[in-house]
């Protein structure tokens, strides 16, 4: 099946929209047009991870539950297409052990060695190439690359001789140590503001393009208590953050694990859905007291039910009309946005040797990171590359400057057979890619924009405790939510039979 | 509510069996005698995190659940005894957020925030004391202290010039890379004799101290492969087996912890329970079928359901007898039995400043490893100190040799006010601490373990696949053995509306 989403281009083709993914799911609905109030006892909007795993929480705990998706695949900001039967992800994407709620699902759906390792250093171009301009290149071991790395984001995380373990002891509990607050507020310019003359120009350059590449931001707009909170729950070491961000990947890619809650759910025989129905407006019929809650479609279809739990990123939340009006922090959250404008480009190029190949090439280009992400069926590596808001490229409108942007990183090293991306700082269900936070924005608004609305529960991977951002702080608040309406609406056998 | 489990030494009282704990359940049964055949779906043999787990899962999801219990109270090897509102842990104690299974529990129970740190360097005493004879101590700092182990853990993990990461690089797959099972069948002493000339006296001692606590066994009894396993979990540091081993404990205990399962199970109506209720048989009736299982109780009680999920440690399944006869595999493991034979101790201290000590006495002291561990309600510190097979001791059985023991440890530095301790190698439904794997039993045994024996599925920590032996891992299966018996009873409206 082929998705609306992602653009695909080649030299042969040129760019086209939509490409095929395990995640459209057909046929784009189950329920009946007729279908009467009253039906469902949950609304689930959004069928991203979170969404997906309320879902599949709530129809195995034996709740009627309909779930309404703008696109035409679940999945949300984690989906993979197959090209060739070659997986791209076209959002997040890597996975880890040490995340406890992606985990959790993983070991339970038996997935457990359906991962891959992204790296793979037995090949020929076996070196990070780090290119501060556009006129030369450094080489270096990759073990030369984990250590300018290391050092330089132990100067940036050290604020406490602890690399941040005695301000952030408890990662899940931020402001634990209530003097965390200020690192919070500080942005990424005014932290390396304080430590530039301890770092080398290699450092500093790796290092921007290392947190900008978390962030998808700024210097200016992003967070440095954000960058922290991401080093806690790595374990406070560089090797911890490349083993939980960026390093082990689903073979089949994230929409077969999407899939699994999907089908889960669907085996119930309690999940109504339908697709291709982004939502125009959420009214709470009892002016907050939450027993019947209205959710009416962009097209005008209406569908009611005693909760609804909404999944909306941030960014996109202020396109829905509620009532009651939200309460003032989550306007002002939803007002402000997250900064994270990354774009995230796969490249297949003709060089096999190029799979264990890493490179950094900021400030000067459009797409600052990248490496070697696998072997396509045709023998090509390919190449997953990063940009962010600093030196922005939207590489559905240009793409001779993108094709530029994945060249200029390692120069003469290859050509490039085929380009796969999803812009979502254009996607209008998006309107940017994971969640990052402004500075102060964390301790300003992350208790409201947690907070439910009458019957309306707000859950995003946005708004998480613990892997914010990630698609495991989407199953943390999937998770919560589904137990929100669970202890709402009871678990006892009346109450269960009453509902089947 | 006093359990049975338990001791408690006062030089005021002596030794009286039986102490406090949150996890007592009253009434011990909510069950007539009369109930008949067939009123179940599921039976439950075990009130640990696993048992707990599936029945938390199974009553959510429909079925109607009855829980087993041999104790009078939930919990199983982990529990916590509250002794003047202290809690003091009597077996599985620590968790951390790199733990997937029992942090998604945290997470959800809302209790990210109910847990503090073992260690609290910041008093008097703050130092560590490495006695390696009974005539002198040797005093390092805390810093010093990481550092020794910090050494002499890398040359004994570090089997590939990697710490573990090449042999071992998914540890939820053990045997990814084929030649990882010749470490699980190297004991720790065939380990030792490779690395013996690379270590100083100090290294070495206190080296076989820790990984012998983590063991509870021998030298010679106790798998290498294993504690690479914990050692690959813990992400192939020190600083890692410290975060996720030792270091983080429930405020209030982990009784409180485990009523959550107990209390959202009961909420819904579907638990069924009797406690002090060993089990003497289960027999599947259909021979093999697994469609109607019996299970018979010490007492002669009889209990059938559609499944029965066993919780029931490896090292006391050979005193239940199961028709048709268990194979091969597990009828090995059983009598072969895991290895640890951990003795815990907690010593209330009169002296407030030995809360930031911690202390190594080994090999010639029957307490070898021991850290202060909180301060008591009447300001003493409380000390967790653990002993090993290698030289083991009853503390129920000689009161004096265990006070001798834990003086021992830091000599003139305290007396002693109160002693609290569990002997799980006496226990008849425990015969051991948590799993530890001989040299060759987890390639040998640990599949056949995980298999499911006609309507009776197995589930327990001891053959978890990630955080084995932890309460993560006993959460891990719990998980799964819910998710097995719903595949097989089905999920589907019409089923769960003809278990109500």
């Amino acid at each position: 099946m082929t998705s609306r989403d992602g653009f695909q281009w080649t030299p042969e083709s040129g760019l086209t929209q939509g490409v095929p993914s395990l995640g459209v799911i057909s046929p784009p609905t189950n329920i009946k047009d007729t279908d009467k109030d009253g039906q469902w006892d949950v609304i689930v909007i959004g069928g991203g991870y979170c969404g997906l795993t309320a879902t599949r929480d709530l129809t195995l705990a034996g709740f009627k539950t309909l779930l309404l998706e703008a696109r035409d695949r679940i999945g949300g900001r984690s989906w993979s297409s197959n090209i060739d039967g070659y997986p791209y992800e076209m959002g997040g994407t890597w996975v880890h052990w040490h995340q406890s709620h992606v985990w959790r699902e993983i070991t339970r759906y038996k997935m457990h060695n359906a991962l891959s390792p992204s790296f793979n250093f037995s090949r020929g171009v076996n070196h990070f190439q780090l290119r501060t301009n556009p006129t030369s290149s450094t080489y270096m071991t990759h073990e030369a690359e984990d250590e300018l790395l290391r050092s330089a984001l132990h100067k940036f995380t050290n604020v406490d001789g602890a690399n941040g373990r005695t301000v952030l002891p408890f990662p899940h509990d931020m402001f634990h140590v209530p003097e965390f607050r200020k690192y919070d507020e500080m942005s990424y310019a005014e932290r390396m503001e304080q430590i530039k003359d301890e770092l080398s120009l290699n450092e500093r350059s790796s290092l921007e393009a290392f947190i900008l590449l978390c962030s998808g931001g700024k210097m200016e707009n992003s967070s440095f208590g954000e960058f922290l909170h991401w080093w806690a729950m790595s374990g406070y070491t560089y090797q911890g953050c490349m083993d939980c961000l960026i390093s082990y990947k689903f073979t089949e890619g994230q929409s077969a694990f999407a899939r699994r809650f999907w089908e889960e759910a669907m085996g119930t025989g309690r999940l109504g859905y339908v697709f291709s129905c982004p939502v125009g407006s959420v009214v709470d019929e009892e002016g907050g007291r939450g027993v019947r809650v209205r959710v009416t479609a962009r097209d005008g279809r209406e569908f009611v039910a005693k909760r609804v739990v909404c999944t909306i990123p941030l960014n996109v939340l202020s396109t829905i009309q509620f009532s009651p009006a939200l309460a003032t922090e989550k306007v002002s959250a939803m007002q402000a946005g997250h900064v994270n404008m990354c774009t995230k480009v796969h490249a297949e190029v003709d060089n096999k040797d190029m799979r264990s190949w890493t490179g950094i090439a900021y400030p000067f280009n459009k797409l600052c990171y990248a490496i070697g992400d696998g072997t396509t069926p045709a023998g090509n590596t390919h190449l997953v590359c990063f940009g962010t808001d600093t030196n922005h490229i939207q590489p559905d409108e240009d793409v001779r400057e993108t094709l530029k942007a994945v060249g200029e990183l390692a120069p003469g090293e290859f050509g490039v057979k085929r380009l796969v991306f999803h812009n979502w700082v254009k996607d209008e269900f998006a309107k940017g890619a994971w969640f990052f936070s402004r500075p102060g924005m964390v301790s300003g608004c992350l208790e409201g924009l947690r907070e439910r609305h009458g019957g309306v529960v707000f859950a995003n991977s946005d708004w998480a405790l613990g892997w914010r951002s990630f698609i495991d702080g989407a199953i943390e608040e999937g998770t919560r939510a589904a137990r929100v309406v669970l202890e709402d609406l009871g678990t006892k056998r009346e109450e269960v039979k009453a509902r089947l």
